[in-house]
């Protein structure tokens, strides 16, 4: 089959960028080795774009003792899961693998968080979760009272709803834009980390 | 019965915001003559305050030919009471009734869109928009054709989407902290505009 | 947009009514100062809108301890709103804002009963009437019994699963009419009555 | 196992109800050689009883050329089997049987009326009441059209939608009563009718 | 009507019949007086059918303490009727009917179980059975607990999940030949065994 | 975190097994290098682990023009994903890249086949087969006559349904177990082969 291209609107040109974007886009692909496509699709719009990598970046480059970058990616792979969302779920599967030092969390949390061998603490996290991104009326006070008695702090709640807030948002666009996940995230972090 | 606080998070005093964003907030409070909620909600976490309020002002404070601004609220009050978020709700449909100079649409596209009276083109995109919102995987390619067939161009049909997908998060985030309305919004616009 | 006519069915004319009728809608127009589409659009059907009426009274019209007036208009707007019934909602929002003498409780019950604020009481009471609604197979012995716990007599038990069925049925028949609600509605009691 | 009680709310002995109602039971006692349970249940609320029945009778007790008493049965079944209420299954279930002169409609439509043996009319019929009765917003003008298109008149398309919207009450009613059926009806036009 | 054919699929000759096939078929046949139509559906497969009949004999045709055969029939019934499968509720609540010597309980159980007059253990049983078949990945831990702390053996236990596991099978493949039950099922074992 | 065990239910030792499953076991860990859990899961009920395969390589181990056997593990991949059953997705995940000779082909099938770089022919076997495990009662004639509009054959329907019906067993069983999946298959395939 011929792979679709990467998005279903138009992708700008690298050298047509907005130097803040550009600036960014080139530290990205420094970083990573390759331009993962949510930014490609994105700079079409580089206000949103802007303001999409901000907000990205204020609860998902944070690490605390009640939550960590790991945990982070595992709750953008269950909500993202929840919602069929290739994009989400194959990147962040990948950065979840790696942050985890885990070569099967990723597929486990996507496929079946409720069985997957986490601590009682992300059980929780997970559980609040998916009921926020799949049925958001029926988060009652009890839902982040269980998260403070893992240990969360107030901030590490509020993290908690708005990582699973900003991926409803992504994972809606991402559907919109029928948005393709770059191949290299397929198969990294795959091989387990030697002892 | 006591009203509930504002939100579950703290709310930071307006004199110990960034400059940036209390200058935001005098502006919006001089113009709507009252601060709504969601601003002394998200000042606490004034990154994502500011990468919010950027986000909404790039999809909804503007006017297009096939997306007015009265329109774009519809999206707003349609994907947001099937989220049965009351914030967004009750907010965006006194923006609606004002926008729209029309003291019932906000009511009819909340409770039940299909019967309200509107335009074929606005029940294509509140068809694609609740779509999106509700399962965003089941959103095909013919969905967004069935916009461009009603003149809306490429940009308005990715504000369709963007829109959706904003309040996506917005809705959960105000339902993980609680958020309620300010009491002046339930009213607004009630009265029908003189002829 | 042209408002759409009353009902999709024949408004038999007034004076096409039967006497009993005729005088039942006199009565209900010179005390609201209108007559509810509703009772316009059953006329044509005059044995179904004598027992309709008199259902409706038996259940609504009554005051106990147990299950104010304004109890029982709550319970029709958040069972409504939970049938998308544009005409329940509206007329009955209106009902229940002037009985509870409370501007907000009618679209905060509407758009999401859980988070309203409301007595531990009419929780109970909103929830087994919910689950009657939506899902009447789920309704157990200890729903019944979480009304008792809450000081409701048998007959106001009664009464919660009457009123609910009543309005599975008037829900029903309002989409199947495309019943519009009187304008009047939108605006009754939304102003906060005076200390 | 011992078996339930007939309702969860008072039985009214027979030498206590009004006479109106004693009246109508001794009728249909004498009709049908024993009194269904729904009667025995709803004498303990005699208005209301007497509105359910004359409701009932207006829709149920009528024979036209596009909507027969059996088709009247039928559309009974469908919908209260879609609300699990064995009340009204296995009673109306009985009638239908009886009125249908087939020992196994009643069953199949039941269990799955889309591959029940029926004209296309009553697949049209059973479409549309199905889905007024399960997610009510979603019926369109195109439904109504569609029972039209069969032959039914103005008159017989409101009785689908009466019919259904009273068993959407009676169903919930049941369930919430815990209402019982007569061991009679189980077995009752189980025998192929003689050639 | 005219009724529709046994199957979408060919139904093998009996003469064509591999000669176990035939001879199982024989022995049905001789036990039942007459040969169920699910024999004759699989036969032109007769590989899978002798897989499928071995399966269903293995979790069937056993007796335990903890599980008897009208038990096991009861789960056939429950998680079939969920399934809306005519041929499995109604061959199997025939044979329910004579197994647990009851002319009523197949009904019940098929149409909602949670009121069916059974033990509570029969009552944990169905609401694990009911739950695998419906919603497979929210079983827990806890849900196989309780039906050993009911007596089941882990067989017993194992027995549960396998006779959901193959009726989930089993009402799959009904519906896609749109497999038909024999007429002699619908009136099998309605009466009342003499005391 | 400790890894969970293969099952809820004993895992019989290899020494313990019967001839015929022994044999078969030899074979497979010849084969696959190491032998699936599913083999160890189901080993202590020989009858049922012995019609269980015996079913399995009927349907699985065919190549037809109108269905290949990566055809085949895509309908597995697809459905199992609708069901979040781990070891199906990932072990049925490997063999599909293996048989498809595509790395990324059984991720974009689990997670959102609709937007899979698949034949318009594989669509439609996939929208049938997700909609038999999803909702079996849906499945029409017309479903049925889209797969031969694409070139199937009557034996090749049937293997879809059989296929479709045969893994809504295996992902109950696998979840009632809790099955695990072996390590093996989470990387196998991953490598896009050699030009």
């Amino acid at each position: 089959m011929t792979q679709p291209p990467i998005s279903r609107f138009p992708v700008a040109a690298r050298e047509e960028l907005p130097a803040d974007l550009a600036e960014r886009f080139d530290v990205v692909e420094e970083k990573s080795g390759f331009l993962p496509n949510i930014f490609a699709a994105l700079a079409w719009r580089p206000d949103e774009a802007l303001a999409f990598f901000a907000m990205h970046d204020s609860v998902m480059n944070k690490e605390t003792p009640g939550l960590s970058k790991a945990d982070r990616e595992l709750i953008v792979v269950a909500t993202s899961a929840g919602n069929d969302c290739l994009y989400c779920v194959v990147a962040h599967g990948a950065v979840a693998r790696i942050r985890a030092k885990d070569p099967y969390i990723a597929d486990q949390v996507a496929v079946d968080w409720r069985k997957a061998p986490l601590s009682p603490r992300m059980h929780a996290v997970l559980a609040v979760a998916t009921r926020l991104a799949a049925e958001p009326a029926a988060v009652t006070p009890d839902d982040l009272a269980s998260l403070t008695a893992h240990g969360l702090t107030q901030d590490d709640v509020w993290d908690v709803g708005m990582i699973t807030s900003f991926f409803a948002l992504s994972n809606r666009l991402a559907h919109f834009a029928a948005l393709v996940p770059n191949p290299e995230f397929y198969s990294m972090g795959r091989t387990a980390p030697e002892a």
